[in-house]
């Protein structure tokens, strides 16, 4: 499958940094002749995908808008879409301020992108969780930004932690301007923040006067209970910059993300946008303000956590059943990824190679880490693999680890 | 109609800087109320958009692709669009040489963005067109780039001057990075550059070692035959980063444009936009490779070359019967706009206030010159209004001039 060999192809040139091209030749081989289960994707289950209605809607929204479906489009968005996940947000729990706007982005890749670069300037500092997600250090790259990091646990984001670090860096005359945070079901880390630990954050960023960056991807398709709120629900001064996306909840190359924040913060990265790409496709700007304003997304949701869950279910198991001892992971209630911890002696990294020749992919956790570290770790999807897949891929990790071992051993 | 006042948002926006706040909300009173004609805007007519067709594709492409057609898609795009945009090109006169790649963008604005943040850094010189594009000075906003600007006439860039211009950049140790143009039916100029000035100018490339930067929204719909290739097919170095777009032959709202380039020039584009939106929606990009493949585009392209000869015509025929004497203007033979110099003693950003109050509206085209300039000159656009108000909104244009000259005399 193209989307599989595509995957594989970015951790290949990855990779290629920290093995022999030869070796990457070699893997790259073994992956093409298929047979090779991937944990290193990020990709929804197609089967969320409701493609009979999204058919429907685009011939829809071309009957009724095709004047302005199919033409250029404002750069903060059209008006039907702003609207309508306006009153999605609220619906489902996040808070929009009187004094807030919408954005739309394309997809959240490129909100992640703007906030960054209406921000941030060379040589600022921004917190993030440490391991964080992938998407955040691609979209500041070129920036010359520095990074204060804050180790998870299996709560996510240590906060004291987080305290301390922020004390230190004002004793060093170092003024952060932004922390960005995934607080529920954190990508790579599977985590999802405590309530107290939330208002503990908010305290902070008020105490230091940070701009608190909220990416919340997965808040909608939750499969656990949690008495959580979003961080923007919790702003009480405009600080909260909230940003959203249909990708996990209707489909991904639509390329359909928003940003919540203070008019005055959405009026900064419109800016930004007009130059980037004038405005997001007024075509799927329509199809999905339609989906939710239909309530094809709230029909939808309960297939997905339901989906989701039955494999995260099965990943646990699998990891129960077939782990040695000394490895942790965490237990996600939503999103697509388990974090796992390794012991000490293994190099995630430098096993992966075994690991591929075994039939099985994973991304090393040192990826993850902007200031370095995480030798042991990995994050393992289960959204996309079939629930056989993911037992017998992760069969094959627990005996890459033993391979591993013993390869060190000689 | 929303796209109407959005498109006048803008240039009050803009306005605003030189005029006052209590003017502003006037003249946004007036246009509000209607019966103001928009010459200002850039949009294509809508009926170019082949709604039918596009409804069928949708379907068709959710139907037989809709696992990947829904799905995150590879930064470089879709390998169908990739191949269809080869063949495409080729088949409309642009060469795509062996070594060559392309990668689709989100819009061509993102390509200008991409471009723009591949290969400039602050303090490098650019050559463009004065008047260049918009979206360009857009595209560059923030990034610290200087400006060399070569005049044009009813040609296009005058290669005489781009050549004294850089011998003068030259001598005082300027190496300038990149050229960017227009070359054919110029926005906003309407020109049309010819064969000999397009060979004189990759010569100067050649001997200056510039990146040719060749911005060709309007190619595939001149509709006026005339002996001109792109500057794609001249090169023989690699140095030609060509861009185009479906926005003008298909629909700006899908937002879909290419970079065709050496692929060592596509790797590193992908690198840039990898962080800035991932990709562009896979779902547009099917739809628009189906359109090319099933010859929609083809089909379509004739009735729009028509539609846009005739207002072309309109819109000249109007100029000659009602400008005063001492108006000159640009026979655009494709693209959407007339350019038009007015006698030096008129400032159109000053005579603007008349105008709107007269019911018509344009482009001060001081706006499209990078380094000042321009005062007596202005922006028509003749695709989006029709036959009838492009005749009367001349006529008001014309008896704004005449406005404008009374009030300076009292």
């Amino acid at each position: 499958m193209p989307s599989r060999i595509t995957d594989y192809t970015k951790y290949f040139s990855d990779l290629a940094k920290s093995i022999k091209a030869s070796d990457v030749r070699e893997l790259l081989k073994i992956v093409e002749q298929g047979g090779v289960i991937s944990f290193a994707g990020g990709l929804p289950d197609p089967r969320t995908f409701p493609k009979k209605e999204i058919s429907e809607i685009a011939v829809e929204v071309i009957e009724k808008y095709g004047d302005k479906a199919l033409q250029y489009a404002p750069t903060k968005g059209v008006r039907f879409f702003i609207e309508t996940v306006k009153e999605f947000s609220e619906r489902h729990g996040v808070k929009v301020n009187p004094d807030d706007d919408v954005i739309v982005t394309t997809g959240s890749q490129q909100a992640l992108y703007l906030v960054a670069r209406t921000f941030l300037n060379p040589g600022d500092y921004i917190v993030t969780e440490e391991p964080t997600y992938l998407g955040m250090l691609s979209a500041l790259q070129g920036l010359g930004v520095n990074f204060i990091t804050v180790p998870i646990d299996e709560d996510g984001m240590r906060t004291d932690i987080l305290e301390e670090r922020l004390r230190e860096a004002k004793s060093q005359g170092i003024k952060p301007k932004m922390i960005y945070t995934i607080p529920t079901s954190h990508n790579p880390g599977g985590t999802t923040l405590p309530m107290d630990r939330r208002k503990h954050l908010m305290e902070l960023a008020e105490e230091y006067d940070l701009i608190v960056f909220e990416d919340d991807p997965y808040g909608f398709i939750t499969f656990e209970e949690r008495d959580v709120k979003p961080l923007k629900t919790l702003d009480e001064s405009g600080r909260v910059v909230y940003t959203s996306t249909i990708s996990k909840i209707l489909s991904p190359g639509m390329r359909v993300g928003w940003v919540i924040a203070h008019k005055d913060i959405v009026a900064k990265i419109e800016l930004v946008k007009q130059g980037v790409d004038l405005h997001t496709p007024s075509f799927t700007q329509y199809i999905a303000a339609e989906a939710m304003k239909k309530g094809i997304i709230d029909e939808r949701i309960p297939f997905i956590k339901q989906l989701y869950r039955e494999k995260r279910d099965a990943m646990i198991g699998a990891l129960q059943d077939y782990m040695p001892e000394g490895v942790r992971w965490t237990r996600p209630i939503g999103g697509m990824f388990i974090w796992v911890w390794l012991p000490e002696d293994i190099n995630s990294r430098e096993m992966l190679t075994i690991a591929i020749r075994k039939g099985v992919a994973y991304v090393p956790g040192d990826a993850f880490y902007p200031r370095g570290g995480g030798h042991n770790t990995m994050r393992l999807n289960f959204s996309y693999p079939s629930i056989e897949e993911i037992r017998e891929g992760v069969k094959r990790i627990a005996e890459s680890i033993k391979e591993y071992r013993e390869s060190k051993k000689s």
